[in-house]
């Protein structure tokens, strides 16, 4: 009977993945199309000089790079544990999946507008942090409500569930610092990096806590 | 025995699967190149001017996006049930795909003529639309005909080769209804929308109508 | 053991699969870009006069995504039957979808060119064809000399290794007509897409020919 | 219990290859659009005249792809003994995949300023190589040294490790000939090519030396 679970898993999950990795390596991969339009543009000037003026280019790929690469480590992450999917679940999936495929033009407009109109460019590439946030909790959220995801697990998907739901808070404050300064939601916005970049020890660690302080209580 | 079974659907169909989930992944993703062309066409205009002046093209990626995301959704549950792949359904999905790998196009149409030129603009998109249901329907009808889906669904398959039949209809109707209106076509494909959400809702509460039907004539 | 030997192929030929599947899906869905491209070349005209004006571009569309949907139906086929991967295998897949990845160039040639330099641009097209061919005679060669396909199907696979024998100089003769007419090749073109619109049926037709004139010598 | 263990690396690595494989398939085919870039820059001229005249965009264009077919190879030969994923190994992979995301920037250059600034174009190039050999061996030693591989080719993946550890070596040294001359570092990244067009073969061969020499020892 175990094994028959695992199949069906499988059977379920198997495209709505190869969808999801499909479009994350799109976006990932269309980021670099506005490194090449750099040469293109001033044709004239020596080419390492043509690279340095364009620093900021290089920084938005990064930051656009490692944006959608945590995406999808996250989704990894969260779609490990869930076992069935549902055509609600297939849309919020689908929402989630809308954002990241956008990223590429936030991006676009750190690259270019990250000297003339910087708090702008950041309050733009913030606002699709809130998104991202809102769609990996209601995943998560729903995943946990609907018992789409196995039931052993169930308990530790909870703090999984809560992490995101922090997030929506974070990324909120983020943006709403971009009003203003700069610097302070970059600095929150390298933090958020940090934390998600590997959510499933992040979630187990906040697991644990809430464990040891639900066991000080019985006490 | 009925692992085996599993086993040859796994090998049959996944290939065709990998390559329609990279085609649909791909055709979704490249919606975004257009919004970046934004960013280069007014360059010395205000970021967030050039932002709301181009909402057009926020319309036409949200409407390019959903249209590909049902496409997909509805793919994959017609393809559930779907145990053996012939060289002739690998042409009709070939169609199909030959009409998301175009759907980038209208949507660019959208995004440009959707002041200038509305009524021919919504009526190219609606072609697209009718195109894409006759190739759902011819998916569905030969699977359904060839026998090519598991024999248990046969019945409620059935169902499902109709809400495509009835799409290609509403869609023609709808793209008539371009030569006077534009508002009334909108309407219709916001419908359109609406019921194909959800293709396996939409066919089971169909499956349940016609049987309900069958054993009151019975009677 | 029959389990097992299942296992070992999906294992070892599942990557190649999911990379060329990946790569022939890309390429037929960049084909698009050349079609959005004319919305922005003349701005001015009415949209429908751009597009009926543009109409070597949607034929230029159309060609290459069959041509590329052929391809794909073709390695579907040929790999359909390959058991084991070797490095140099790997590596003759790779010209092979060098080859497809080069395709939205003449495509491009000839959606451009088709009026002014008809001749050169169908020869270019052409020039593609035979590189496709031997690339797929080299697949199905290597694969049956090296015994890398399922023994019980290895007389069946020599039919499959003819057929792309036969494409070479098809091809070739095609692409030497180019020099004195353009509507020959393209007949021979499109005959050539018939007959590997279904590689598998054309392949056991030849078989059973085969089969039928050797018991024919043997009396 | 084998069957078991089969299981699990499948689940544990299949979309991490998933992702992977589609990362390097769309920047190994977004090559193409710098070629067909060249039918839009010189429209007056004769269409073979604009493709020999271009010359070095189609030498960049089969170096880079090559390039991304080597990397795609090694990476197919390093996750194939590969039986856990943990976070860290996500972002080392990830690193990999952000320097071949990179590569079509690289190869542009490649294509614009081979004939202008010859000497710079293939530093900017060599240190793209420099990169992935880092990213290689970070992958295999950090497998290695957490025991990610499967226990029974741990000895033979040493030597694995080993050659990537060497490629940074030789990519360095060929990187900064590049201040002496053009000419020598094409030739040692021609090498290069050939070393890790096989990287199972090149390393078991090592693997073999090591191991004579180490019987030797003993003796």
């Amino acid at each position: 009977m175990e094994h028959k679970k695992n199949d069906t898993k499988t059977k379920e999950t198997s495209r709505i993945d190869a969808f999801s990795d499909g479009v994350f390596g799109i976006a990932i991969t269309l980021l670099v199309l506005e490194l090449i339009q750099i040469l293109h543009s001033q044709p004239d000037s020596g080419l390492l000089k043509t690279i340095l003026h364009n620093w900021q280019s290089f920084l938005a790929f990064t930051i656009g790079f490692i944006t959608i690469l945590v995406c999808w480590i996250n989704h990894h992450a969260a779609f490990e544990y869930i076992k069935k999917v549902d055509t609600k679940l297939m849309w919020i999936n689908g929402f989630l999946l809308f954002v990241v495929t956008l990223t590429p033009f936030p991006t676009a407009i750190l690259a270019e507008y990250l000297e003339k109109e910087s708090r702008t460019a950041v309050a733009i590439f913030g606002f699709n942090y809130i998104l991202i946030s809102i769609a990996a909790d209601s995943i998560c959220t729903y995943a946990y409500n609907h018992h789409l995801i196995e039931e052993e697990h169930r308990e530790f998907y909870y703090s999984y569930k809560l992490i995101y739901r922090y997030a929506i808070f974070f990324t909120l404050v983020a943006f709403l610092l971009c009003l203003v300064s700069v610097v302070i939601p970059l600095i929150l916005y390298t933090l958020l990096f940090v934390f998600f970049a590997a959510p499933k020890e992040f979630s187990s660690r906040l697991y644990k806590i809430r464990k040891a302080r639900k066991n000080n209580v019985k006490k």
